[in-house]
């Protein structure tokens, strides 16, 4: 392999301000230029190491050996299409389908959560002869133009138009900022309520529902575990009017939750179609929809779905080396165990920091809202973003997000263990205390 | 690794009726189970091996031992996302967009053809304001739901709804089988003014152009070779019109078609959007979409694009090889002066077999259509669909395209060679004698 040039910060800064989509952010005000990724950890081109809180992509820790053994392998073996047959795509389709609860047997592969959302689109409105698709406030389901139509996170800010008319959003089931909060037992079913009642609008006009699509746990919209009940009442609404419903788990399916496979288990339903993403091969694109007979064949008509690199044998081999992995090294419960300590840890440490509004989690899936004031919890994004910089300084990679950027995300690499926790909680107080 | 399970062809065809995707082809009446691959050729189950005339994805030969080598150096380095400053980045970018002529200088990575082409989309309408999209009859761009919308291919077939309000048509450019044949020297140029009057009667209604998308040669619409003129023409009306011109080189682009790394170059313009896919990754999901700074800066309006696995470092490695095996393989003029032999040997074959109507190419890139009448020119799917069962059977793979399904498709691994043509000559005079 020839010889890459060694560019500088800056040189590198410059050639992505001339040349590379000037939409593409860099995280941080002092940039990182990684080099090397091991586990739960990246390492920087000064050999300094960071402990890695954010890229969930890389779910069974960056480089894993078995990983890169398994892509390796095949790509010096064979890649090529789904128009011929081959072991890997049968043995991973059986893997994922037995993943899944009934009726959900019947797999698609693609390359990208976004390719996954909009397959699910095109499934549902060929089930239902509907078109229109209930989403969720903030929700971001991926960047083709179909899908900004379908994310507020897009569409709703800079730059969005907009919701498109065959577009309707239900409020963000948020109990601790939204409509209905903690203290509302019945939270889940009163903002499940709300997707009843844009069935119903639906019905009353000329319009015809195809799906309802949310995340099972909320990223973008700020790190948000739907409240009990919410999918079950909505899902129930939702068939009732014809419609198909879709559980969205690019960010948080494979274990991440801890006390299940996938978070919609969580909620106690069984989603019409899931669609899957991100973690699935741990940095290599690919994802997967997953869904009933019944859909999968009213899907039959005559348009072929053919996806080029969708289903190859590299990408097989490598999705299987995830779910392997996954299982050898009870990476669920790892998650349920390590999540469960840190966000223990972080409820007591709440007390101490009046900066902390909010704490939330499901395995290592967490969410830290802060706020200038507990009562009239008031966002304190900046105050956030100071976090998150001090904390790269400090050798902890997180970020912010959710409608007022002031929730710090936590979503590491699933080997992720009680020592990193415990090396987060000491410098994430040292920099609480030092931001006052 | 686990071992996988070898299962025989009826068990996997078995597990993939149950449990994938309907919608999925699979090749030949007795379908291939293809378990190896090396430069142009595949190997079966059974050993045998099989000169591969169709996957263009593979673009530098299957598992080219750069590639490999580079891709897997890369995974077990470091796989992460554009947000962290890296070295292949920068790199590939440079080389990338130094491929192209002025003012084709900014840069998108993406996974995929269809991710290129949705992108493409979001570009020309940030850029112009305007909505709608012309594209050429039987072309195909990807099957999101935005893509299948310009797709005639897609949407004009089984299962397809037609085109929205916001997509017109152009006349395909086919000098064999369309409006203006290979009898008008000017049929560039009349093809063009169909795509002149489209823009012309959108200007005298309330909608408004964003883009016109062109394939820089036509692949599903049968192996098309644009007649000289027609881009600079069309181009031109476009651009007059305020629109925004996007050559879709998915399937044709990285000196396929011998005499030019890309295949716009042959009609002598510049586009204003370059869509790359397939050849791009040698097998691995990468896209890109090159654009002027021009309308990179029209696409700044607060809208982050931020593509989970786009332009990591692993594909930004593998996209480097596949560039430098172009170069020092000399892989597009290799594929002038093979592709050059195949075609004259096929015009010089064409007497002597009635069913051989039009045989047109550019480098690698080629098609042979079948009639059973030279001058009605009366499409010939069965006898096509014939041939490329009896050549699977003597070792060589083609497929058929077009609206008839009466073209053969010629766009092999660069690799393919002098002695590899020949051996597909004696085979396809062979077949073409033995069914008459």
């Amino acid at each position: 392999m020839k010889q890459i040039p060694e560019r500088s910060v800056t040189e590198i800064l410059d050639i992505r301000r001339k040349y590379l989509n000037p939409n593409m952010s860099v995280s941080y005000q002092q940039p990182l230029k990684i080099v090397r990724g091991s586990g739960q950890y990246l390492f920087d081109d000064n050999g300094i190491r960071y402990l890695d809180m954010v890229n969930n992509v890389c779910h069974v820790g960056h480089c894993h050996p078995r990983v890169v053994a398994a892509g390796t392998e095949q790509m010096r073996t064979l890649n090529t299409n789904t128009r011929y047959l081959h072991d890997l795509l049968a043995e991973y389709t059986l893997r994922l389908t037995a993943a899944f609860p009934d009726p959900l047997e019947v797999c698609f592969f693609a390359c990208t959560g976004t390719e996954a959302n909009d397959l699910a689109i095109r499934l549902a409105r060929a089930a239902t002869g509907g078109r229109d698709i209930i989403c969720v406030e903030h929700a971001y389901h991926g960047h083709s133009p179909a899908l900004i139509d379908i994310s507020p996170y897009k569409h709703g800010s800079a730059g969005g138009e907009g919701a498109p008319e065959y577009v309707r959003t239900a409020p963000v089931p948020d109990i601790y900022r939204g409509l209905y909060r903690e203290d509302d037992q019945h939270a889940g079913q009163h903002y499940a309520q709300h997707v009843s009642n844009i069935c119903d609008s639906l019905d009353n006009s000329d319009r015809k529902l195809s799906a309802f699509f949310c995340e099972s746990l909320l990223g973008c919209g700020g790190q948000i575990i739907l409240p009990d009940g919410y999918l079950k009442a909505a899902y129930q609404a939702v068939r009732q009017h014809g419609g198909i419903c879709v559980a969205d788990e690019v960010q948080v399916g494979f274990g991440r939750v801890g006390t299940h496979m996938w978070a919609f288990e969580q909620q106690g339903v069984v989603p019409d179609i899931v669609t899957l993403g991100k973690p699935i091969g741990n940095g290599h694109p690919i994802s997967a929809v997953i869904t009933t007979r019944k859909i999968a064949d009213a899907f039959m008509n005559g348009m072929e779905y053919f996806n080029t690199f969708g289903g190859n044998p590299v990408s097989c081999a490598i999705g299987l080396a995830v779910m392997d992995v996954i299982d050898e090294e009870h990476l669920q419960q790892h998650a349920l165990a390590t999540g469960g300590y840190l966000l223990e840890q972080l409820y007591q440490l709440q007390p101490a920091h009046e900066l902390i509004g909010d704490v939330r989690g499901a395995g290592l899936f967490i969410g830290i809202e802060l706020v200038s004031d507990r009562h009239s919890r008031q966002p304190a994004a900046n105050r956030a973003e100071e976090v998150v910089e001090k904390m790269r300084h400090r050798g902890v990679l997180l970020s912010t997000d959710g409608p007022d950027h002031n929730v710090i995300k936590i979503k590491p690499p699933m080997p992720f263990n009680k020592a990193d926790a415990d090396l987060f909680l000491t410098e994430f107080d040292a920099v609480l205390n030092a931001i006052g």
